[in-house]
């Protein structure tokens, strides 16, 4: 059976000018029948850091066949390139800035290609030069999703950026790691994961390690300390109702990293905590 | 002619996060060609009482075919059962929370079905603690919508959380509610409803009060006075342009529910109005 | 090939509430294979310019059966009229209040019809006073999305109501202008536009004025000095990087308008510009 093109949408732009429809027209111009999806429009203004992350939580959900199309992109303009970047778990369009990091640092799903966005036929007909959103990734990804060969658009990109993976560092009694990002609910994750449960204890399968690739690290859960914005919290648990409401706790999130909450409160605000921003776990 | 699958989705998760992106994501991969519509995502977090009374704004107006995927959900983790409800207008599915009250509420569309989402074939391999809107309900939904019966889905799930309706006392001079909604104009939407026009006149049809469902009032619209936030406001009006702009009025709002606004301003604001404040219409 | 219907929505409804689920819902009860893409619904309550120049940035990249509904109401209730009008580029669905005069506008799509809404048998059985939106233009989009002709839904709405264009003032020193809009990353865009890029060169190729069609005005980029917000600002970049973070400058748009911008910051903040503002481009 034809797959239905689908697209994904990441972006900077906010919900408020017409930036994200005029990509949506020009998307359906090509792939009539595509599905949108948008995953965000609300990353901070150049926040490539951000926009990698958010990308992260979500493209594995989606059918391989999907494409990404992520436009944060501060060097609109510059010489970084446009690329396009093929895994077994999808197709990623944007600019080479680092945004597809946490995309290339999965071990599991390795690049299968990484392309320079350059055949004209694959661009609007006039490109400006603050817009490659609208004017050349747009149309890249919908080409892709109508089933356009990735090596069809351009070129390899050689030596595509990529940021180095966040700070996890493993010792016999400790774990440390930092905050990589606050959500909507003021919830913090860190990079101390993927973290999965067997019975009380965890297990720590390092997510963007190559280096550590093969470190496990083991421990009960009742037993850790975690240290964050000069706090200590005693155990990590499986979900917020272990605690009352308005009590601070430690719990294995939604994508499997340790993250810092408060029931039906935000941790962010009560612990002032930013990307950065140091966690250590004290195992016994 | 095959319905295309078509499921709403309202939640607390804000826009700034991959959450959502993900839940469709989940969607998709089971229901490829499915027609996926936001509500909102903006729900306050964990505010149960405003998901229910979104969602009653917006559901009468879909396809009965829709599935209506609603996670506001502050006991996830806890013993709160995960539902499906299915009416002859529709289908939902989401915590056992008390969400879908004014649903189970409408006695012209009585509740066909309620199960508990227990069969784990309808749910992700993989379960956290922490997120079944990816996890259980989003699948549920998916497969709901492609015409998987309910009860395939679950045992029979008894006594399901309700609210009790919103309050609404009729005397014969006199009609007390309180306030349900502030919408982002700033209108002010009470439970004094449905307001049915005839000529002149007002005709009140309880929307949620079984016990009240038979009691009809008819009363002069020139002649109310609504009484709220410490004001008294003359005369129940048919649209905003009845008056000039800046002013305070009330009308019947697009649910057939007193509100009150003010013309080109927002009458949360001025009168300081929030949920479960009082008001009073007393007729002449 | 059947086009696959098209609606876009613009409306002044924020994301909180069931208003525009209720409206999609509406469309989809009518039109169930419509593609429904948001253009916005963060438009300022009320303010139909904002909509009528957001809408003409993205229209355009649509396919030219797609339908543009546009609701931004301050007179619904009124004797206002609900219109549709036709052009090469698509067709558009909303109140007869201006927010279509950027459509109009443009010679190179002239109009093609525009009507008055008022054959029931393209509305919801029960018109509210309040939200035609849902009641009478959502029903309208729908039917015409379909392939419904425009002229079946109702009579020629003589003289739209249309704005001034924008001022955009030519003399042989000098071009003035005013700020149309600031987007969300704070860039300002003027009414100073197109403004076409032919080596060092700009050529003015005025894109709303009826008058003026015909003028064109030719000048060095880097020997134009941009007089807005007490600043003056030498030259007209291509792009942001030309110069470093945190620094003003003037470019030419992805609208081919002439912008203010901060890169990586805020013009509008910087500069408190708001629409309405003069700017000047004198050329030497």
């Amino acid at each position: 059976m034809e797959k239905i093109p689908l697209v994904t949408l990441t972006t900077d732009f906010g919900a408020n000018d017409g930036y994200v429809g005029s990509m949506k027209g020009v998307i359906l111009n090509i792939a009539p029948d595509a599905r949108l999806v948008d995953i965000t429009h609300h990353i901070a203004p150049q926040n490539v850091h951000q926009a990698a992350y958010v990308l992260y939580t979500a493209y594995a959900f989606f059918p391989p066949h999907s494409v990404h199309l992520v436009v944060v992109d501060p060097g609109v303009g510059s010489a970084r390139r446009p690329i396009a970047v093929r895994t077994p778990a999808g197709t990623f369009v944007g600019p080479d800035n680092g945004v597809f990091s946490y995309v290339m640092a999965n071990e599991n799903e390795p690049v299968e290609a990484v392309v320079e966005l350059a055949d004209p036929r694959y661009r609007l007909p006039q490109i400006s030069h603050t817009f490659h959103g609208r004017d050349v990734f747009a149309p890249a990804a919908a080409h892709l999703a109508t089933g356009v060969s990735i090596t069809a658009l351009g070129p390899p990109a050689r030596d595509p950026v990529t940021f180095p993976p966040p700070r996890l560092e493993i010792a016999p009694d400790a774990i440390s790691g930092e905050v990589l990002h606050a959500d909507h609910f003021g919830n913090v994750v860190t990079s101390i994961g993927r973290l999965v449960w067997g019975g009380g204890e965890l297990l720590l399968e390092p997510a963007f390690q190559e280096a550590g690739g093969g470190e496990r690290t083991r421990f009960q859960a009742g037993d850790a300390t975690i240290i964050v914005g000069g706090r200590e919290i005693v155990g990590v648990r499986r979900t917020y109702v272990e605690v009352e409401p308005g009590e601070t706790l430690a719990l294995v999130g939604s994508e499997g990293h340790l993250e810092i909450a408060v029931r039906e409160g935000s941790a962010a605000r009560r612990l002032g905590l930013r990307p950065g921003d140091t966690v250590t776990l004290r195992i016994q």
